[in-house]
């Protein structure tokens, strides 16, 4: 391995981290909290530091492959998370580190959840480095370090594919310094349009930031303990609706409608079925909600909210699924496991994951029909490679073992199965809240320290795809196998 | 399709359905139900009629191919069952037919579970065809067929393999009448043994023979409401804990040890994952209830009974597992969808294929530190094919799509989602009881129709490992397209 690549790497991240942290500090010291605002100078310095040792002096043998890109991946995510998590505890705002660092995890993976009892007793300046991190997050810690670095296109990739969410890695990656810009382009520009209509629905700047984070990054986190049900107002729940649906858009698609290209955005198989699901769950659910709001128009609003919210595993909240009847929280579930289009900020199985497998099982009953037809897998008329099938499938399986191995140590926690059920599955999906106690109106604060732990490995698998994190704890678990 | 040969065959299995309705006629008899035992001869008499008609004379094209086998075995299944609900509903003990239906769907797959309010009501006759309904179906209706009937050996093949479960059908198969007269001879002797090991430990006939059909089948009917928890007894808990176990292994390894081939049991991979998963759990629960019983001793007895009970998908009880902490919920939900051995009596997903995606995910993360190493997936010492490994991945990918979509149509009768999903699996891996309102204690009387008929249909896809009834579903649907 070439340790020495990987440390210049590292260094080079956690001196963006630095730059990044001084924003918040920014912001305390304009909201007069100059005590808080100096808890994130302290990591900010430690972090620039880091980086004159190891990130300044560029090693000799540069090339880097697979391995070290996960390595890379998986170490960067945790220290960006530990020296985030820093300025909580040194502010007291989160006196528990474990605590602070399951709230910077759940930020950075863009998950959402949150151990936090009171969240409106937060400092300004706190919670917007808990919403900015999820901003961060959305668009993948890499990109941003991509931009701002010097790294040929060949070793850049290797880093990408070990972010990037989706089937088809090699494919749909930004392979250049340019598309990785343009695409944090409409990642931005998009934000800046939210900020602007949800400013333009009565919310004052501070609030719209923080909700545009957190609905670009498909985060979650509020300064409301309501969450957007805080502003309960028809406007700012169909923006925020829209633009969470937007963002849980392949962003390649994007690309290409810049690029004029419309066909290719309109003709792309797994955006009509994520459209599709979402509009069939809306109706569902409104149908079934209908006799509870006592409106149509209530429970439609409510029903495209949190099916919004949830397929693209943002996890805000207007309403507490949890009173809804079992067929309308058994659809939650559902969207839960299905997550957002491949390459957008959403995490989730992805949508086209689990059109390859429907994809998949329909050829095994037609070849056990006719079993000397052939029948191929096509995903946007394009054939699906046994290869990335096989890895669809090893990666839902490796999937299903994290969450069983998740579920078994969160069980020791002795809370009802529901809760125990639901809390991997929003955590390992990135979405923020589940059923029963960790529902909406709940919070992850009462579960062990052991449990909060492996929430946040969940995240942190979820949110790279499992298999860079698996690597990065198997090579770390027995060193000298490698 | 040879429709001929499928009529023909189909016409001799219903002929020897009639044979075996005899039975609980006579023991009617015996016990003085008369007008009960006359509900057994009618169908038993329609059966005969179809039999006379189409199972008599034999076609001329004898060739059938897997297509053939599925449908065969599906239809089979499906009418075994209708005609075996006739004499619950004729007789009144079930007035409703699709409860009966449900009930007999219940029986022949091994599931156990029960729509009965009040087992202990119904006459002995009924009761001694619910539970020998099991034992039938436990090795299966086509077993038994084979050994009354004339097929060659490459027709029969494609029978078998529509209905022995496991991810390596052609090998584990019997591939001639006499091998499966020498498997249904272990089976006879097996539940021989434990009818005289029960009656040793003061069980009437009647009740050891009950209790062996359902050991033997993995079923897990009783006659009485608390099941073997009736009995009370350490002697009889452990006799038919260690049968339970032994009922789920791989029947091919008593064909070895018969043929003085000790090594191959004793070596046998997947024996040694299940015994050692077994052991694993039980202590795991022992530890976790230890102190809910007051005495080890007896968690350890309780916690044996309740994991070899659900390991094995047999669904006996002698505790409510409801009152167990979560941790232990948690592993007993693992042991329902873990299941048993591959060509054993047992159901679930089987401990074979979660060794294969066990070994698959391995492979894949040791190709991704080492990706030029070749990594062969081997069980037994036996190369695992490309082949069976997609097998594998596409069968726990239609049993996932299964379960969603019977737990969306379940979750209609808004019963919590403890109970929907539960019930899913309970009857999806032919377990019997599930958690919450269908747990130990109680029963499946309370869904609606359409949940029942859901039920049946995973009952029967789970019993046939999915493809062929989904094929056969398939078939039906689209009749034009094959």
């Amino acid at each position: 391995m070439n340790g020495k690549m990987v440390r210049y790497i590292l260094g080079r991240m956690l001196g963006v981290e630095a730059l990044l942290l001084l924003l918040p500090a920014f912001v305390g010291i304009l909201y007069g909290e100059e005590k808080e605002a100096l808890t994130f100078v302290i990591p900010a310095v430690i972090l620039t530091c880091i980086f004159v040792i190891a990130g300044r002096k560029r090693p000799e043998g540069q090339v880097i492959y697979g391995k070290e890109g996960m390595v890379v991946v998986a170490s960067a995510w945790i220290t960006w998370s530990l020296f985030g998590a820093l300025p909580f505890t040194l502010s007291g705002s989160i006196p528990n580190f474990v605590d602070a660092f399951f709230e910077t995890v759940s930020g950075f993976t863009t998950t959402g959840s949150s151990i936090l009892r009171d969240v409106e007793a937060l400092p300004q300046c706190m919670l917007f480095w808990r919403s900015f991190t999820h901003w961060i997050g959305g668009m993948g810690v890499l990109v941003f370090v991509l931009m701002l670095t010097n790294l040929d296109k060949k070793n850049s990739m290797y880093l990408m594919r070990a972010e990037v969410p989706g089937p088809e890695k090699d494919k749909l990656v930004p392979k250049t310094k340019t598309t990785a810009r343009i695409l944090y382009g409409i990642y931005f520009g998009l934000t800046l349009i939210l900020v602007i209509l949800l400013m333009f629905g009565g919310m004052n700047l501070f609030d719209s930031l923080i909700h545009a984070f957190g609905s670009a990054g498909t985060g979650g986190f509020s300064n409301y303990a309501d969450s957007v049900g805080y502003f309960d107002s028809a406007y700012i729940d169909y923006v925020i609706s829209i633009f969470m649906i937007l963002f849980g858009i392949n962003f390649n698609l994007y690309y290409f409608m810049l690029l004029g290209d419309f066909k290719a955005f309109w003709k792309n198989e797994e955006l009509r079925v994520y459209l599709g699901i979402i509009a069939t769950a809306t109706i569902l659910i409104t149908l079934n909600t209908n006799q509870m709001y006592g409106s149509i128009m209530k429970a439609f609003r409510y029903a495209l909210f949190q099916v919004s919210t949830i397929i693209t595993t943002t996890g805000y909240a207007t309403t507490d699924f949890n009173l809804w009847p079992t067929f309308s929280q058994c659809i939650v579930v559902l969207l839960m496991i299905i997550g957002a289009c491949a390459s957008s900020t959403g995490g989730g199985i992805k949508v086209s994951r689990l059109m390859i497998v429907f994809k998949g099982v329909k050829r095994e009953i037609k070849q056990l029909v006719h079993p000397k037809s052939v029948n191929l897998i096509r995903i946007n008329r394009k054939k699906i490679s046994d290869e990335t099938l096989r890895g669809v499938y090893v990666y839902l399986m490796a999937y299903a073992l994290l969450a069983i191995v998740s579920v078994l140590i969160i069980s020791l926690d002795n809370q009802d199965f529901t809760t125990t059920f639901t809390s991997v599955m929003a955590t390992l999906n990135n979405i923020g809240p589940g059923l029963s106690a960790v529902g909406p109106t709940g919070n992850f604060a009462d579960f062990s320290i052991l449990s909060k732990i492996v929430f946040c490995i969940d995240m942190l698998a979820g949110r790279l795809e499992i298999f860079p994190f698996l690597t990065f704890l198997t090579m770390f678990a027995w060193k000298r196998k490698f």
